[in-house]
């Protein structure tokens, strides 16, 4: 009894926070695409391959193939059904301020919780599971940004990677003390998200190595 | 006896289709490379690393490691043939209008058919194969254009990557309906290179989100 | 005995090997960084990629899951320890005259005879893991160069993918010889930088098709 709910616990709530990662992330796939000014095959495909590259490393990485973003149909339903609302239903996104940053802090936050947790379950150690967290977490916003030619993301962007490792780290530290997963995840992914909108809104900034510089050539290519 | 046959015929038939995936990506890859003009060893790993991403994907994401790329030395005397033959003979190449383009095009087909059907032998269900078919064959270009630095023509080329689902598609509904492979492969391979040519020539283009807008940012960095 | 102290053998050179290239491969990865004024975080990030890469797609592709370099928690150390040590210690590694290329050429050397060494235990034949030793040792500064917005180092500089290629034909070739591996990949490695170093500072380049043309595209992007 006990065995089959702790099998369906970890089973499902990687699905949940995956789908909901996929979601978002699609979105802001659907959304660069969009601004890119893609044909819609263009943009449903930009979708695709941002929902899922996150979580597609992830199991690549950990051995679980074929990923479930490809081995389950609802990803892929996910993935398109974003990707057709942005752009049927993209004078509704634009409402929103800053849509492709919004969606994907909130696929960060999810992917990092999701993949943090889908490695322990895997029986990885705490630090890989953190660190494959963190790539999961930044892995689809980084192809989704190579893929139109800007320099990721994750690069340069306030709080980004850190805000990941420590929603990462909270599922890894929930584990360990024998938190109740759905409880670690959820404030792990609240915890990481919140960073994130709040480091762009004050435009908070790691210090950069060498002398202070305000040209920084940062955004420069 | 029929066990046996069929088994050929699985095994047969995709490493053919791979094969002529494989000579014409490492075309288009090599062709690529002498345009940027980089040296003969720059062509041939730009013409492997084209012919093998997309079958690499493919063979990744389905668990079929080592990947038929590596594990076969055929892929790789192809590859290098093809590289070589372009660097010494790219004045027979030259005649050609758009040799990228035309490779690139036949690649596209060959790799999207073989793709969805070693999806379908590896007891993937029939939308994945789809997918995973038009991700195969968009595999091999997108590496290719990133590492030239050049948005990728996935992105925003006519009817890209619709050609690709609709030659993979083929493949599932033939499978589907009992039609032999090497009819429904071929069929695919030739609607989809077919459909890719056509598009190309007569500028078609799938309907874009938002005001129609001449001056169009697709192709600015 | 023998089998045993063989095994040591083929288990301990390849994680020494790959620990030092992930060394020098983590401060090209934060040395490029920090040229890029990327903040502290995202030095470490493009550390840890930079350095792991060419060792997940070597792991990758022989099936090898999960990858060393997330498995064991010393490659992740070694990663983060250079970059650090290159934000805070970078007035040091500044008065190396081009120390991403020296770094750059270091860690080709250390991970192609480690990928060619990798793949023959893990049974691939010989021209496979002389390509794959070739990969392994240019992957991880493909996508360095890729995540900094750079055309790859391997496809337009001087002897780059040659050298990875002949450290690692040593390495499959005094296999084939019977010399003991640790020589073997010595002697490899030695030569591949050597090559390297060499190529660079007197500029030899291989023949680029076509005509010779002195204003040659190949920088521009």
């Amino acid at each position: 009894m006990t065995v089959t709910r702790f099998a369906v616990d970890l089973g499902t709530l990687p699905v949940a926070l995956d789908l909901g990662g996929t979601f978002v992330f699609a979105l802001s796939g659907a959304t660069a695409g969009v601004k890119h000014r893609l044909d819609l095959f263009g943009v449903l495909v930009l979708s695709l391959v941002a929902a899922s590259s996150g979580g597609v490393i992830r199991d690549l990485l950990i051995g679980a193939v074929p990923p479930a973003a490809l081995a389950d149909w609802r990803y892929i339903a996910v993935s398109l059904f974003a990707g057709v609302f942005t752009v049927y239903g993209h004078s509704l996104v634009d409402r929103l301020h800053h849509p492709v940053q919004l969606f994907d802090a909130a696929g960060l936050a999810l992917f990092a919780v999701s993949g943090a947790h889908k490695a322990l379950v895997f029986h990885l150690g705490p630090i890989q599971a953190a660190l494959l967290g963190m790539l999961t977490g930044i892995g689809g916003g980084m192809v989704r940004d190579l893929l139109v030619a800007e320099v990721p993301a994750v690069l340069h962007a306030e709080v980004y990677a850190v805000a990941a490792l420590i929603g990462a780290g909270v599922v890894v530290i929930g584990s360990w003390l024998g938190v109740p997963s759905a409880v670690a995840t959820g404030v792990g992914a609240l915890l990481c998200f919140g960073l994130r909108l709040v480091a762009m809104r004050r435009g908070w900034r790691l210090p950069v190595a060498g002398e202070p510089d305000a040209s920084s050539g940062l955004h420069r290519r």
